[in-house]
């Protein structure tokens, strides 16, 4: 490992001064004007990964932008790595707020300032490093690795999880690895190892052919407002807790050592209600500690909801229509599909009498849930122990990030959420950056993981 | 009668021909372009009186549109009639769907089209043409008369209640008389009897300082949309009952008289729920009857509600901010301001934990009850039976027009609402028209009431 430390710290400047290539690019996906840029972004890590001695290099056209592969497949009896990282980034506004104009990296105070800094040129670049790092020290890799790095991450991957299914066996590997989270604090590594899943739908309770006055029928006909908040009123009991039928059935309870982990992370509710101007911590399932609500119980939000009038001043209508929208944060084997389809039985089946009810299902998305002891994690921390000196924090995460599950479902492979982002480096935000601290402690960590699982 | 009916019949033509002058003019109130209309409208009108031997006759300016007062008392032991119309009309949109234009009378199927053909144009003008009819017949009226025409009554009579209150002995009176309401059907006079009062407010429910995102923060902190639910469910018990203190203290019951001449109208629950699309008429007191609940029953409509995204989609939202309109309609004793302050009271009191409710009160309007009983109503009633044929149908109307009440308590003196209007003439609407049965038979009954209270 000293030998690839020293490694590291002789190409320091070069391997920043080529992330700032990287950086310079404004690769932003959801912007049609910056075509140009993603194309360029994507020809820009393929010729890197030609450099570094990676092979079957493939710029692949999508409906939307580019996905790059890459494969170095050398070592018949060792496993097989899937690196996955976007070289997308998130649009820059407000721009008056950058320090420094977002697309020109500048360096100060040990960290790296531009758009796309932590999230995930940065990180991402760290695996190419890795990998040109032990090409320099050893001739060759200790195990077998892919690059699948796409364009599409901050827009919502609509063209992965297909080429995921399309793919299969071009991807077919022993692990995923993706640096695309954060450590815990500086110098604590972190393995998220949670993450929760999602499920929306949206809804239209209708009474009357039409708005009525509510001198005429008022105290005569049903009003779509009262029969939502009668609806609604059904979702959860008096407890916080989801009153949906077989809502929980998936749900397992944390064993009293993963409870203990999270209680000892240590949590300053004072603190946190301060800043977010709350009185209370209160809402979800009463009888569930903070922490553990909102990352390892399922939940049921009213994301919005409207009916009648919303103007200024008085009318005095009774509305015929009534909206809602809702979405649920699943856990550990819950099936996303299924629980959308107990929600939208729930409405149809509470729906008050004198008004329909029509459902209209939205997105889904799997949860994550990688068992902290399995062998690739073990490894994951080992490597992080061997460079950090602390072993990683267990994050359980409470919200969703669909495309991992797509990774673990298509390719039937674990996947290790390696972060070297730092909680605060603005991401989607003004002033984004990364700490050069993990950089090199970064690359060092991936080279160190690599070798370890090829023993 | 018969010679007043031979006067109305002679000057039938030169009636209807000076009525469509006084249609001609677009005098709606509520746009600014046509404020010389409106002064248009105010003087032909003025003029009228003069012309038919009324005196003092004021173009009485206010800040937004002038009232038109005039009188002639010479009958010291006659009562006194103060005659209520209003010579605004409502906008015309959608110009396209008229059959004739709006402001060019037009005469077919015995009706005459035109915008105020009913509301209330047509209607006030049965009391000048009596008034005038009356002086050529007999050289005096039987009582005496004072007139109080507005120009605001289409934008809610925002300065009515003040000029009421500041002139209250110049407007001094025994009877208030309006026809600015339907009769029952053709040839079936109604005098309403009795008007819904209102009270409104809104309010703001508010949790954290800013919306929340669902991952982070879902299943730990309070969601807006959900304790508004929670708050309005507290609104209303199972039965459709409203469940605030105080809300029915002031409410008396029917008499069973009362209940009977409701039920002996007839009712098509059938006919009704078909137009209306629905399945049932569940809104509302279940354990009365339809049309008392709409009438004569106080109620509480959530008219309007929002909280969080209503936009496409999805937004994993936890929006710290959720909104509501409620008006009430009210009945018999009940006081608008009371009531007011019972709901906002409800509604501190019952603010969930974790959040904080703003209410604003908003407009205010008494109910208004005349008994049936009463002298001047009797007096109605014979005079639409002697021109009719006819008795009344005493309704109580679920509405509200505040400006009844407004008359009632300035002036002290018993309204009676002696409408000469046919359900279907397309008030507000496309079309508006008046039959012109209803033109003579009007002049005539209004002649007859002054001179059945002149005994």
């Amino acid at each position: 490992m000293s030998q690839l430390s020293d490694t590291l710290s002789n190409n320091h400047d070069k391997n920043i001064e080529e992330l700032k290539e990287l950086l310079r690019i404004p690769s932003i996906s959801s912007s049609s004007e910056h075509k140009e840029d993603i194309q360029k972004a994507a020809s820009w890590i393929a010729g890197k990964l030609k450099n570094i001695g990676m092979e079957h290099v493939e710029i692949i056209e999508t409906k939307g932008h580019p996905i790059i592969y890459a494969d170095w497949i050398h070592q018949e009896n060792a496993p097989t790595v899937l690196v996955y990282g976007h070289y997308d980034v998130q649009p820059v506004d407000p721009i008056e707020l950058w320090k420094t104009p977002p697309f020109e990296p500048d360096v100060r105070d040990e960290k790296i300032f531009a758009r796309g800094a932590t999230d995930d040129k940065g990180q991402m670049f760290l695996h190419i490093k890795a990998v040109e790092t032990l090409m320099e020290s050893e001739g060759k890799l200790p195990v077998n690795i892919k690059f699948c790095i796409e364009g599409e991450e901050e827009i919502g991957s609509p063209n992965l999880p297909a080429f995921l299914n399309e793919n299969k066996e071009k991807l077919s590997c022993d692990v995923v690895l993706i640096s695309d989270t954060d450590m815990w604090d500086k110098g604590v590594p972190a393995i998220t190892c949670s993450l929760r899943g999602l499920c929306a739908l949206e809804f239209t309770l209708k009474t009357a052919n039409s708005d009525l006055h509510s001198g005429m029928f008022g105290g005569g006909v049903q009003n779509a407002n009262h029969l939502l908040v009668q609806l609604l009123s059904t979702l959860h009991d008096s407890n916080g807790k989801v009153n949906v039928d077989h809502f929980y059935d998936d749900v397992q309870e944390l064993t009293d050592l993963e409870k203990q982990q999270i209680e000892e992370l240590g949590f300053d509710e004072e603190k946190l209600k301060q800043s977010l101007g709350l009185t209370d911590l209160t809402g979800g399932e009463q009888n569930y500690p903070y922490r553990e609500r909102t990352s390892s119980r399922p939940t049921l939000e009213i994301n919005g909801m409207w009916g009648g009038f919303q103007g200024e001043g008085t009318k005095t209508v009774i509305p015929n229509e009534a909206h809602a929208k809702i979405t649920c944060r699943l856990v550990n084997n819950q099936n996303p599909k299924k629980i959308q389809e107990s929600l939208k039985k729930h409405l149809e089946e509470h729906a008050p009498k004198g008004c329909t009810v029509k459902v209209t299902l939205q997105d889904t998305g799997y949860p994550f849930l990688t068992p902290i002891d399995s062998p690739m994690i073990q490894k994951a921390a080992e490597a992080y122990q061997n460079v950090y000196g602390n072993p990683p924090v267990y994050k359980r995460e409470g919200g969703s990030i669909p495309i991992v599950t797509d990774f673990n479902q298509s390719l039937n492979a674990p996947v290790v959420l390696m972060g070297f982002g730092l909680p605060g480096e603005n991401l989607h935000a003004p002033n984004e950056h990364f700490h050069l601290e993990n950089f090199d402690m970064g690359i060092l960590t991936i080279c160190t993981f690599l070798e370890l699982i090829h023993q």
